[in-house]
This record gives C-alpha cells, structure tokens and sequence, in this order.
C-alpha cells in the first residue's frame, strides 16, 4: 500500500507500567484536537496492550529489548512481546501494511531525565530529528551505541525513530508535570516536523551529545544482593558530571562508596527502577559537541521523500 | 511460650514493591550494629517475601487487607497472603510461638507523606506510641477508621500496632532519603519505647490527629477509564488544607475539575499508585486536635506488663 505522504508511528506504552505517555495517547486517539498534528498523517498506538491492562513492564521479554532479527525470525519464539513486535512491524512497520517511516516511542524513567531524547547509533535521520529538539527547546541528547548487554530497541527497526524519555515519575502513576511535558514533547516535534515539510526547518551548526560509555551496576554481595543505594548527593543528579573522588553509593553502615578514574563521566539513568534487573545502577556517558553534519538533513528530507 | 520480656515486632515488605524498609530490615538482620534496640527484645521479618521476590504489591491478595476473622478462619481460603497472614500470627502473634506484643509496620507510598505514622481506629495503646513519636519529632498522624470498604490491616492483629508510612518514592527503588528516614523513624521509635521501659517516657498534653472522613476516586468515564488526573497545584500536597473551589483534578483537555465543599479537608495519600485499583486518588481527613488521656499511657504500660 502506497501512502500519499509519510506517516508517522507514535507508541506509548512499549513498558505497559510507563502509563502516563499511554494514558496521553488513549486521550489522544479519543479526543484528537488536544494536540494539533499540523496535517501531518500519525498512527497512534499502545505498544503493549496486555502489558499496560497489568500495570507491568512486561508479560514473557522486555518489548524494547524484542526487535532483534534472531528473535523476530524464530518460528519457535511465541512469546507474547515477540509476537507484538512482529505485529508492531506487520501493520506499521516500513514494509507494514499501514506503513510509518518514523517512530517515536515514549516512555518514563523513575531517574530525573527531565525531557530528553534517546537515540539509538548514529543514524543521520534521527540525528537530524534529535537536532531539531535540541537546538528549538534543549532537550539533552543520550546517544546509545556499543552496548552488547542492550540489543533490539524498537525504534531501530524503522528508518528514523527516537525515544522520548521523561522522568522522574514512579510506575504505575499518573503526573500531571509529566503528562504536561509528554505533550510538550509531542507538540514540538510535531511542529518541527511540519516546519520539515515545507522546508523551513533550522538546523543548528552543533549539537551537544551524551555518548554511552558503560553501565555501572550496585554493589552486590556475593549472592547477588544489592548491599548499597545510589548516594544521596548522587540521586537525582541525572545529567551532571561525576568526578574522581565523588560520592557514589552509600551502605546501610553509613560507609560511602566514591567514583574512582580519571575521566569524568556523565551519569545518566541513575537509579531507574525497572533496570535493577538489568544490574546497571546507572550509565557513563561522555558529553560531547558535535558538528551538525549535512548528510542528517538530507538523510530526514529522503525518508520523508521531500 | 512466656518471653522473659515485651517483644517488638517489626515488619516491612508488607507490600512487596515498597523495597526500602525491606532492603533496611535485611541489613539490619545482617549487621545488628547499624541500629541500637537499647537492650530491648525485637523480631524482624519480611512480610510478603514471594511478593518481594517479584516486586509486587501481592500475589494473590493485599496481605494488608488480610487480617480480618472471616478470612483467617475460612479453612477454604489457600490464597498466598491468606496463608502468611496464619503464619506470621502463629510465629509473632499475640498468642504465637515468639509472642509479640507490639507490630511496627514499615511501609512507603508514591505519595508525599513525608515520614507519617498510621493508626487504626482508636486502641488507647497506638495512641500513646503515635503521641510519643509525635511530640518527640512532630510526625504526623492519619487516623483510618469508619472505612467499611478497607478493613484487615495487619498491626489490628497485635495488642499494639501502627503503620510507619514513608513517602514519596516510587515503587521497586532503593532511594538514599527514605532509607534514611525509614531508619530514624526506627531508631526514634526505639528510643521512645527504650523510655517507656524505664518510665521515663514523656507524653505531651495534646496531639494532632487526622481523622478519616472518606476517600474519593479518580473522575472516570462510564466504562471507568480514568479521565483526568491529580492537579498539578494538588500533586505532593499531602497534609494541606483544601477548601471550597481549589483544583482538584485536570483533564487531557486542560479542564480543571474544582474541590466542591462547604467542610475543609486535609487530603492524604494523595495519588498513591497502589490505590488506582482501589478506587482511590486521596483521602480526606478532618485535622483536630485531642487532649492526650492518661488511659493511653496505662494502656501501653500494661501491654509491656511494666
């Protein structure tokens, strides 16, 4: 099926206990004037519906960890976030019967991100995309790239897609500031997007990145338990530099673990709930400028056959 | 079994997603240091440990809610909760094999209660403990009673028991602040009843209560969708007055739903996420402000048999 013009993929609730976003959408799809969308043709969709009626991350498999070859090409997988992603990709994927060419996929943190943009790799499209956030209202920008532990992100699986992350709100909880900065968020792109369209986008000369370097994971006891929090002068503190010497973790005796290297580092993610699991306590970046590169802008105006 | 002296109970992990006072009461149990009993007789333990094990509120359900005679004694009733309910009174109960007579329950909420102590109905021996704790350092009491539709808490099964409710912090997160702030409560609560041990406890003149009136849902559609959330002006304003014609709730559409009433209310537990699935988005309770009585003292002298 041919679209008239390009398509664009919003999903919420990809984490079915990130329900403010969701909840936003659903409102969205019922009442469609609360957010304009400039003409623009958008799909609006819950990621994980099952997941969301449970108030849970996930039912069988992390939905954002499932848009991986290996697991999507395996007739033996059926596990439920397995077979929504094929789904996912089936009805909106670029090749998809009703087929989106970008994806933006918003979820909440319990970590104080504020209003930032994930991107996953340096792929020029989302760069461009990221770009138009940043330089219009400052969003930071959290580059994910070289991480063997973190495969299969959803927005990887079309040609430009990016993650809006907002927080800190718990699970499972509706917030109004974070309801209000979801709609924000969507009310900028959006508006971007339309300035795309007719050509009157700007670009900025730089873009500020924060590259992944590592996750870092509590200290644990020799049968895995966590035996130290994130340390309060840390808590919170998403997006400001650590350096050798800082507090880092606190045991319940009162005794401080500090940060010990030579580099300084960019924490970013400290102390999300759901990534416990994942044993990371929190990820390094490097804060980095970039130069804005005109291949992202033709990369953009490509997908968007403009 | 007669114990040589008043035992104290202190549970946390009721709900097994409120992991702060859990992650505490476990080191505690590892290292007896990191908190002074002054000489007293205390028993630790992990309410809900399956439900902790899972990052759940429950299982099958609210252990908090699992207290009540018609549920215990129904010989049909194999529910998980149910059953640790038995157990946790046949190990600590009253009458049990490692009599308690005191139950401290540890508990944390999304919402912004600060360090708050929760009675039910009016035991004169709760009374006495909450005063104590409150002329000592000012926490803030919530009186839950005349509630027909939440009944079998936990501490209702000891002589004496109260709730020490810590917030906000999200579920299935260690956060540094209310670790500590679990920890003072702990080591205050202790102090005192080390006081009470020797009669050198002092009981204040008054206390300040907040006294239940009723709880109040969500604004929903007819297919009972949540429609609006929290008003930003009212998010994180427990404890505060709300009057006649203050904003309440707000919809997608930035409609603001007022507080209609000729009464004055103090809300609490305002947008607690375990109790969306109860139907509740806060409770309104009437400040007043009682003579202590000198039946609670000898109330709680006689529980500790001093």
């Amino acid at each position: 099926m041919l679209m008239s013009k390009p398509q664009v993929l919003f999903i919420a609730g990809t984490h079915g206990n990130e329900i403010n976003a969701s909840w936003l959408i659903n409102q969205w799809i019922k009442k469609p004037e609360i957010i304009n969308v400039n003409d623009f043709e958008v799909v609006k969709v819950i990621g994980n519906p099952e997941a969301l009626h449970n108030c849970k991350r996930y039912l069988d498999c992390d939905l954002n960890r499932s848009f991986r070859e290996e697991l999507l090409n395996d007739d033996q997988l059926a596990l439920y976030e397995i077979e929504r992603a094929r789904e996912l990709l089936l009805n909106f994927g670029p090749k998809g019967l009703n087929a989106c060419q970008i994806a933006i996929d918003l979820h909440s943190t319990t970590s104080s991100m504020g209003t930032s943009i994930v991107v996953y790799g340096r792929r020029p499209a989302d760069l461009a995309i990221a770009s138009l956030l940043q330089s219009r209202i400052g969003f930071p920008i959290y580059l994910h790239e070289g991480d063997d532990n973190q495969k299969g992100f959803l927005v990887e699986s079309w040609p430009c897609g990016l993650v809006i992350e907002i927080g800190p709100v718990p699970q499972g909880l509706l917030n109004a500031k974070v309801i209000n900065q979801t709609k924000l968020a969507l009310n900028i792109f959006l508006e971007e997007l339309g300035k795309l369209n007719t050509k009157k986008a700007f670009f900025p000369d730089k873009i500020r990145v924060h590259r992944h370097v590592k996750s870092i994971d509590y200290p644990r006891t020799v049968d895995g338990e966590i035996e130290a929090f994130v340390h309060p002068s840390r808590q919170g503190s998403d997006w400001h530099p650590i350096e050798n010497g800082a507090p880092l973790f606190l045991k319940s005796d009162g005794s401080v673990i500090r940060f010990e290297g030579s580099e300084t580092f960019v924490p970013v993610f400290i102390n999300e709930a759901a990534y416990m699991e994942k044993n990371i306590a929190m990820s390094f970046t490097k804060r980095e400028t970039w130069e804005f590169s005109k291949d992202w802008e033709s990369a953009i105006y490509s997908i968007l056959s403009l």
